[in-house]
């Protein structure tokens, strides 16, 4: 079985826990039966001695395996990675949706990406990378009585993404503690009319109203706080011409959209002011989670 | 000159000071230029004293013609109102809007939308009714920098409102002060995402989402217990089959959107049920604020 998984950048500024976007970026798996037990890992990750010892993946694949079939089946797993990790860009996700995905596959003999979506939540806990790891394109999602609900949208091949990655990670808890307990009423309506205008935005392709609806009060600037130099990207960003930019999750990427046309140019702008960070030109994924049996 | 202006019911569940449709259910002003100034009113608050003494249309209408045109002329002004006063149906937004349409008007001899919107925002402080009020449909307002940014969608005729008016108003100021003042984030992520989803729906036409769209964890319930009888209209219009059943503004209406193909059965089933409330079918307004020179 071979599943591929794409990255995700989650919140879009004021879309705290609920809105998503999938990234042509993909980490794959290759799962085979096998007389005992072996791992590999290339690419992202390959050099962690934890990711090998104690692999998310093979423990969720087993949950999953072994409450469908009640067999503790030998395999092998060889991973090749390229979502980067703990920077933002849902590699903790991808590795969750496609265990679970794995976990089905393999015990079931099919897949159902509904089904893998709310698997994952119980992982996961927050839909906003999930959801667009498992379906692609743009996502928002509502969690009901325990199970993800998820509308989606396309994103045209006029658009790309432009991803900034710093060297460092922001550790997803560290940048969890950093947020208020309680927040007033004004930032509440701020984020929460931005993110509805945002998804409006994007469900009738208006474009040009990213800018606006894109704005945050929630968390990103508490988080960014923690590497000031993102306020800069953010700026030099917009001011060069992007629709929107955003801090990518917790951090530590910058996620920018631009249109296809002004991809090259935005990114060197970004690329000879910040040598520091890796600019990458990005196209969106509309297809999510693949498995191939 | 004759503007007529739509009911509007604003919040629709999640939406805090956000989202907004229009009714067809109008109030009606005609202006004319006159030796003396003279004013009368029939509908809705025609008993009212205050309304003829101190008219915040009259007075709306004044700032803004006299600051265009330096004059104060006299004019008679007779209001034909059917938007009932006080019950979260958007009777002082169409009081605004339609004041500030007319002051824009007289003054200048055009009328553009847009300016209306703007201006209206600063009677009103929230574009939650003034922006479905001035556009009709339904719309996702964000405020920036003291202007308002409107999306609108048009509903189509396979839908239709039922509003559930009780005789008693609860008051926009008392309504209010029955809020928090701080809010934990599980809910605001509850409000956040869900009015998220319902644009996504409301966008792409995805009427059978709206019931877990439109489910509210910051403002209703502590509205709803001024009067509790509120909670039984919302079960009772949901099992009946409403799309989606939600306070209407701050209150005391309760605003239900149905399949037109249903909307007798469950008008019916509802005015039976709380015969003390007046259950009408109500069609939506797409156009808005009408202004005829």
């Amino acid at each position: 079985m071979i599943i591929e998984v794409p990255a995700t950048s989650a919140n879009l500024g004021p879309g705290f826990d609920t809105l998503g976007i999938a990234l042509n970026m993909h980490n794959k798996v290759v799962i085979k039966k096998s007389n005992f037990f072996s791992l590999s890992i290339k690419g992202e990750g390959s050099n962690r001695k934890r990711f090998k010892n104690n692999n998310l993946f093979v423990k969720i694949f087993y949950e999953i395996y072994e409450e469908i079939t009640g067999k503790r089946d030998n395999f092998r797993f060889e991973f090749y990675n390229k979502i980067p990790i703990s920077r933002g860009l849902g590699s903790s996700s991808a590795v969750i949706t496609s265990a679970v995905a794995a976990g089905f596959g393999y015990g079931k003999g099919e897949i159902n990406k509904q089904e893998i979506l709310n698997k994952s939540l119980e992982y996961e806990n927050h839909p906003d990378n999930i959801a667009p790891a498992i379906y692609g394109g743009f996502t928002v999602s509502v969690v009901d009585d325990g199970k993800v609900y998820t509308q989606k949208k396309d994103i045209p091949s006029t658009l790309q993404a432009i991803v900034v990655i710093p060297e460092r990670a922001m550790s997803t808890s560290k940048s969890r503690t950093a947020l208020s307990k309680e927040y007033a009423i004004e930032d509440i309506v701020y984020n929460l009319s931005r993110s509805s205008f945002l998804c409006s935005a994007i469900f009738s392709e208006k474009w040009e109203l990213l800018k606006i609806a894109s704005k945050d009060r929630l968390h990103q600037d508490k988080r960014m706080s923690n590497m000031k130099k993102l306020f800069a990207v953010q700026k030099s960003a917009l001011d060069a011409g992007a629709l929107m930019s955003t801090l990518s999750g917790s951090g530590s990427t910058f996620f920018n959209l631009v249109f296809t046309k002004d991809a090259k140019n935005i990114a060197n702008f970004l690329q000879v002011k910040f040598p520091y960070f890796k600019v990458k030109i990005v196209d969106f994924d509309n297809i999510g989670l693949k498995v191939n049996f």
